[in-house]
């Protein structure tokens, strides 16, 4: 039977496997980072009369640049940062993966190299690969906070040509100080110049503010954004970047004409229309968040600070194993790959009573 | 004020201009090869419906496999070719653009190189590079159909790893014999042996049959489709492929996790339940097609055989200058810069009458 190997495939794919976590049939999945409320009815509803206008001119491509939709995000981002971007400042892409693929391909690619400080998301390394661009891990302190001198002297040693900075960073969850990015943004400037991307996934999470006003003065800054999480719209694929012009006007080199289809555009500006009512729902899952770290202490275990919607909680000696008895039990968390900790995704309140009766129970057996 | 010149962009991006037609406001545009026909309003609706159930789950991600769709999309094949293929041979995402992709990162990109046969379609370079895929511009006859011999002498001088063969081929329209195909695929196969990607964008408008048959017994065979043409759904942006199940294996190993968005899927869906009545509009566009044919001859144009939506017609002097005045005459059609050729596609009747008109006058104007 022909394989993969027996196809003439890049060597450095020849036994990898799909990125992607396990898919199955749980009652109580926090394993994805996904918003466990259904966006509500009304706005179904606005999704449905947008998709069925632009149903009625799907015989023709989409908006090659998504005018209102970029437009809509502008004011998105202005009016929960104070800061003001515009049209011009922003692009999107299906999913923030594909908008980290195109500063790849325009910024990194084949003979340079991007950065990451890990454990951080791992698509950043898999995509720098698959753009043909060299992945430096870069170092974390053992409680994953960023080592400003080590990452500064990792910049300085191997001058990278893209340095990613998640905050809040997944998987563990923590925050970057702003004085820690700028401090990085410098080094990365002085050593090469390079182009930070700041990846905000989960900053409506956050304790703290994004960081889009540091795009001030700063047009090789990026800050990387997605509708996935706070918007509770996974299944649309809708990412995007603020930066200076010069940003976009680049990232459309590379961008594949018409990438953004003409319904994804229509249900991503429905969405942006109950902007209110979904970030209401944020502030639930921030409450939940915070529950979460507060009861997991309480039982005793270890829990890395929380700013975004799901928790890194340990420590085990054998995480694969635990990770077992709390699927057993009917709840699906997340093992990242980091040594002795596992990823919690704040849910609904009863899916977070499930998950912490499941680990209360596990505490009880291992001190029984 | 910053460019991208001050970016540090990738050398071989700077100077370039983003790839696109021009999208202007003209009262017929036949420029990018779209289905005239609206989607028919009961397809409307159901996509309406079909999405408004997806939206109801859009804060999770959607089926990372697409296995529904690709279920569907290997019914439609199997039963418009009589060549049985299933979930396992067929892959989809956003536009074959991004099939195309997935395919240079997979067999092509850094220090592997693609050829294709010009003038053809253009994104296959354009994805090539955009892939570190080193590009090699195969040769062409004067009318357009590819010198079996001449390509042959191609692939075994340059050995690449990917071959495009484009049938029915853009921008020229004409078809490329089967047997062409083959000897192509044997020569590939001696020379490297390589994958070779027939793209079919265009087989539903063909006289003749589509090339999926061949994929018995060729694992190195790739047919790629979409349905932004056929299914008049050019807003969709949903491209997929035909293979052996190895090849569907290998793409999943650079595909970025979760590509095609539950909207995206649901729309598709929601158009292969009305493919008989889509696939009735593309009779109608095939008579226009040739009556566009035979009109161009009559007025005593030159024109290429064409399998496709469009037609290549000649020839000019100044082809800028006639693209000039037949929009002036409101009518958008293609300079795909191909020295001495147009292209237009085939529009509504009404369409294609406007297109005619304006082209027998200028033929007049000319002779007068």
């Amino acid at each position: 039977m022909t394989g993969i190997d027996d196809l003439p495939v890049r060597d450095e794919l020849r036994g990898k496997s799909p990125y992607g976590a396990p898919q199955l049939d749980v009652p109580v999945r926090l394993n994805t980072n996904e918003n466990p409320y259904p966006l509500p009815e009304p706005l179904v509803e606005r999704i449905t009369e947008r998709v069925r206008e632009a149903a009625r001119h799907l015989n023709r491509y989409p908006d090659r640049d998504a005018v209102e939709l970029r437009t809509q995000l502008a004011k998105y981002l202005t009016d929960t940062s104070g800061y003001e971007v515009g049209l011009a400042n922003v692009w999107a892409a299906n999913g923030s993966n594909e908008v980290i693929q195109q500063l790849l391909q325009t910024f990194g690619g084949p003979g340079r190299s991007a950065i990451g400080f890990e454990p951080s998301y791992s698509m950043h390394a898999l995509i720098s690969r698959g753009t043909g661009t060299g992945w430096i891990s870069g170092p974390r302190n053992d409680d994953f906070t960023i080592d400003v001198d080590a990452a500064r002297q990792a910049i300085a040693e191997h001058r990278p040509d893209v340095v990613f900075i998640t905050t809040p960073n997944n998987p563990t969850g923590n925050a970057v100080p702003p004085e820690t990015v700028l401090a990085l943004f410098e080094a990365a400037q002085a050593a090469k110049p390079s182009i930070v991307v700041v990846d905000e996934a989960y900053i409506e999470f956050s304790h703290g503010d994004s960081l889009l006003p540091l795009l001030d003065g700063r047009p090789n800054l990026v800050i990387s954004r997605t509708m996935s999480k706070a918007f509770g719209a996974a299944g649309l694929r809708l990412g995007y970047l603020a930066a200076h012009p010069a940003v976009v006007d680049a990232v459309q080199l590379v961008r594949l004409p018409y990438h953004l289809s003409a319904v994804t555009q229509a249900t991503a500006l429905a969405a942006l229309e109950h902007t209110d009512t979904l970030l209401g729902y944020v502030e639930q899952l921030k409450a939940e968040r915070d529950r979460l770290v507060s009861e997991l202490l309480a039982i005793g275990y270890e829990v890395t600070a929380s700013d975004a919607n799901f928790v890194q909680f340990g420590r085990f000696d054998d995480t694969q194993a635990v990770w077992r008895k709390i699927l057993d039990r009917g709840v699906l968390v997340r093992d990242n790959g980091v040594p002795g900790w596992l990823r919690v995704t704040a849910g609904t309140p009863a899916e977070n009573d499930a998950f912490l009766d499941a680990v209360r129970e596990l505490k009880k057996e291992q001190s029984a």
